[in-house]
Parts: structure tokens; sequence; C-alpha cells
């Protein structure tokens, strides 16, 4: 285990939001930067947590993101929106493309918002839990740099082009997934190579698409199994056609990781809300998921183990971390204390 | 190989109609039902194709379907329809939840259209494409009877809960995805059991969750691998709450196997269009979708095979079989005359 120090989550917030502002940005679209942030801390998602922070201010420095033009709706038709992002922070505009979708399906029962020219928007299921507080299921979704091969292919052209919807209950621990299209994450793999592990078969394939459990030969020139094979690599396809063609953003394997520094990363997003009043009352749909949901946390577990439903172990984590802390390794709080001396803040 | 007879489209389109016709279905009705299981047929997926008018037939004789009450609409509010199928054939209702979609979606841009109290509607790809003519996405799923256990659990709650996505080219081979969260069908564990050959690992679980290469022991108690595990498992439990939740159908694990002759099947769906046109031009985005295709196409391929998009097996079976004829089964076209006879019409 790493060594790590607990920290509360307004304190990180407040830091992450300390540092934003310092570079530029407003107050409010400081807040919603660090809250997703602090949303994937508390809810165990450390990979786009806090950690994020860093490349978001070199991609800012560098200039391959930009806070000068700000977000701007080329598109209202009805039910739907577009949303120029102009090559700002993922987070200001997927939390203005969310909340309008919301606002948008009070009137019209489903709303789509599209986004095109952004970045990384951080954990996707701190806009689909958006929804939720007006009684809406959320769904969400963004394509991500090449990572899974179209099925056939040896070459990694789509991303892992995760998916969150959130589903309100009346019980109080609301249904969230929030999943990619890989079998894995690309951080696990990378981990194994650091610890010069094997991976299990399932995980990558090589450069000629052969199945493999040497982790160097997916991170080399391989790529990610999806899901169920032609189904997941079917189901990342239409993420991408929804989140770029559709909002004319860029082409299928065109959208650059946040890594990478060469220029802007051209993310798309799309926001959908689904106003459950429109189809069945709000009360009653709420009774009836928890009764599922109930239903379901009763059934006979494999090997005594106790059963979850999508979101309920990051519920559970972001309840006991809002009440204890976050714990944080001591390479991040580094990272993080180099970015306070950069910009002049005071270090955790 | 069974023994098969190769049959015009057409006449196999009309001989279903006719049976339906005489059964007391209105012949517009009896068309898009028709229509539905030939296009299965077409393309190649006899599972949902013509076999199952028997199943329809006896279902309708016994009265756990009825075509007495016919659909109507319960709601309809802005871009949100709900309709009543009234226990009718899911392809009638199904039709018309389509085109409602496609109609509301040319108004608003994006349409839902939910279906309660309806029964199996046939190959989801039938009614996904129905939104192409429109140049729209057609985004179609069904929730169907238990089969895959929510994930940690052994009780196979959730059905295999197909989704199909369609989306408009330009250069005639529309990407259309149609999938079931489970990694494979039960039919293929079905045939593996009746030959006494083991499956695969991976296909499906026994009574107690263990991975399992016999499949009576997946038939017996069992269930199927969802896509991904957790992931397909919480796929599959999204989509249930969508066609029946949602729709105030009834609760997971309640909808009946079609199959299954002790009441209504209680099967509910959900049809969601969207309009290319609201978010960009139909022709930019049919030429960037055809120029992505073009793109996967010309990728290296995995040991030299043929790189197929979404869809695009079933496309170029369709096109052979309406010119060659469609290969039936002796089997069935034996069971077929079998219901010509019942019903005073000519045999095939």
């Amino acid at each position: 285990m790493e060594e790590t120090t607990l920290y509360k989550s307004e304190v990180l917030r407040n830091f992450c939001a300390g540092i934003l502002i310092k570079a530029g940005l407003k107050e409010d679209d400081a807040g919603v930067i660090a809250d997703s942030l602090i949303c994937a801390e508390l809810r165990g998602v450390k990979s786009h947590g806090i950690v994020r922070l860093s490349t978001y201010m070199e991609r800012l420095e560098k200039g391959v993101l930009s806070i000068d033009k700000g977000i701007e709706f080329e598109r209202k038709n009805g039910a739907v929106a577009l949303l120029n992002a102009n090559n700002t922070f993922g987070q200001i505009a997927g939390y203005k493309a969310m909340n309008t979708a919301v606002d948008i399906a009070k009137t019209y029962g489903v709303a789509m918002v599209g986004v095109k020219n952004s970045n990384h928007f951080g954990i996707a299921s701190y806009y689909s839990m958006i929804a939720l507080e007006s009684d809406m299921i959320g769904i969400v979704t963004t394509h991500s740099s090449p990572a899974i091969a179209p099925y056939g292919t040896v070459v990694p052209l789509l991303g892992t082009n995760p998916i969150s919807i959130a589903v309100p209950v009346s019980n109080g621990k609301p249904i969230v997934l929030d999943m990619s299209m890989s079998t894995v994450a690309r951080g696990k793999i990378r981990y194994s190579a650091l610890k010069g592990e094997e991976i299990p078969e399932g995980w990558g394939l090589d450069s000629e698409g052969n199945q493999t459990t040497d982790p160097d030969e997916v991170l080399d020139g391989g790529s990610l199994v999806p899901i169920g094979g032609v189904k997941g690599s079917g189901l990342a396809l239409i993420v991408d056609i929804l989140c770029s063609v559709l909002t004319n953003n860029c082409l299928t394997g065109e959208v650059k990781n946040i890594t990478d520094m060469s220029g802007p990363s051209r993310t798309g997003h799309m926001f959908c809300a689904v106003n459950v009043a429109s189809f069945i009352g709000t009360d009653l749909f709420r009774n009836n998921v928890s009764q599922v949901a109930n239903q379901i946390k009763s059934l006979d577990a494999v090997k005594d183990n106790t059963v979850y439903l999508p979101g309920e172990i990051e519920y559970n984590l972001e309840e006991k971390r809002k009440k204890e802390g976050i714990p944080v390794e001591q390479k991040v709080v580094e990272l993080l204390n180099g970015l306070a001396n950069r910009y002049n803040l005071p270090t955790l």
C-alpha cells in the first residue's frame, strides 16, 4: 500500500478551486472543475480525481486548452442543443450541457445536448447524477483517445468511450452505472507493466490482434479488449458517432489523449435527460426502482458475497469519505504542492 | 447442414400475412408482423424469423396474446409518448411507436416513445432502421425473459435485453448495431446441449455462479454470462428500467418468455429517434459517418480477414437473399404448412 494522508473533502476542493482561480478561471467555473475532481475522489475513482489537476494546468499553461473564448450554444432546436466548448475545460461545458438538458426535459420530457471542441470532463457520473436532483434519468457519454480496435482490425482507433446512466430511487442510493467499453481500464494494464506482472487473458491484445498476457505487448501498439468483443467495439463506435460526428467535432480516432500536448484534444460529449414524470408518476417510479433494487439485493449471492447495485459501492464510499476524509497518496500531495508553489498559494 | 428450400421473400411474406389475416388481424397489421419476420430471415437472424409465427399463433389462439383492444396512447407530452399495447403483437405496437418517435423528432429533434403491455416484437433492427428513412438515428431496446443474473448473484432475473442502434450513411450500407447483453444467445447453448457438446468458457454459469463448459448446467438453473461481467449486467438492468419500470409495465423479472403460455408476457420496449438535422447538416453527417466507416474498412485486419462494420454482414446477406431467395429448413416448412392446414390456406 502507498502511504496516504487523510484530507477533508472541503480542503481538497478549495485547494483545487484556488489554483484554478489563480490561473484565471471564474469562481463558479473553478468550483465546478474542483467538484468533479472531488466527486471522483469521494467515489474511489482516483484516476479521475485530483491527480488530473496537474495535467489540466499543464494544458492550460501550454495553451492547448484555453479559457479565453468560453462556451457558447451553436444550436438550440426544441429538445436538442449543441454547445461549442471553444476548447475550454470539459467540466465547464459538461456542467452547462447537463443542466441545460435537465431544463429542456422539464418542458419536453427528454433532451439531448451535444458538446464539441471540449476537453477531458473528469468522471462521467458527476454529470449523470445532476439529473437525479430533478427526478430525471441522466445519460452521459464521451469519446476518448484511441484504445480499442474496431472489431476484426488490429488498430486501436476507438476510445474506451465511457457511458454513465443515473436512475433516481426512493431509498437514497441511486442506481449509477459508470462504465467504459473496455474489459479493464488501461491504467490497470500500465500498473501490471510497472510491476512486471502478467495480465489475465481477456484484458489486452497485441499489435496483431492476438490475446496476450504480456502488458507491454498491449501498451506497445496493441489494444484493449472490448466487452463482448464485437459488441463492445460496436458500442464504442456508436458512442464516437454520437459524441463526435453528430456534434460536428472531429472524426473517429482524431481525439487526443489528455497527456498529448501537441494541440487541442477535440473531445466531444453527449448529455441526455429523461424526465420520469413524462412517463409515470415520479413517486411510483422511484418506489418501483427501489423495489427492483431491494429484490436484487435479496437474491442468493455467488459464494455468500454481498450483492451491490451499480454505483452502490461508490455511494457507500462517498458517505464514508465525506465523514472521514479522502486518502491522498504522498506522491499526489507532492504533485499538488508543486502546483501550489507555482501559483504562489499555500501548500496542502 | 439441414436440408433447406429457397423461397422468394414475397412468397414467405404473403404466406405469413395470409395466416395472420385469416386469424383476424387487419391487413396493415398483418403486413407489419410479416415484414418483421422476413426482415429477420433476410438478415440471417432466423431465430427471430418465420419460425416464430407458430408460437405467435399459439399465443393468439390460447388468448394469452389478444388483438381485441388494439394499441392506444396513454400519454403524449412534448417529445415523449407512452403507448399501451393492450397485449397485442409487439410488432404492431413497435411499428407505431417507432414511427411516432420519428414524427415527434421531426419537430423536437429527439423523441422517446415507451411501450407497455406488449409482446415479443421480433428483430430489434427492424424498428431502429425505420429512423434511417428520415435521416435519423434510431435507438430501440426491449427487455426479455430472465436469463442473466444481476452481478454477484446466482439468479437469472434480467433478460438478455437487446439494443439496436441504426445510423444513416451516404454509401448505402447503414451502420446497424443489434446486440444483446449476453456473451452468446441462449439458442447457441441449447444447440450445444442438443448435440452433447461442451461450450467454451465464458458463455454460461451454473446455478452457483461458477463458469461451466457443460451446457446442461447453464440451462438447468444457471445463467448466461453478460458482456463484460458487471458491465453487461448493469446495462441489462438499465434496459429493464427503461423498458419496463419507466413505462409502468411490470417489475424486473416478471416478463414472460414467448413460449410461456401461462398468461400475457408483459413485455415493454423503448424507442428513440434522434433527428440528425437538429445537430448538423444531414449530408455532412452521412458523409462523415461514411468516411469513418471507410477508414475502419481500410484498417489492417486481424490475420488478413475482411473487416465488417456493425450490420454490414446482415446488409450483404439481405441483398443476396432478396435476389436469390430465403433458405428455409424442411422442419420449418412443415411447421408453417401445419399452420396453413389449420387455417385452411394453401401450403408453401
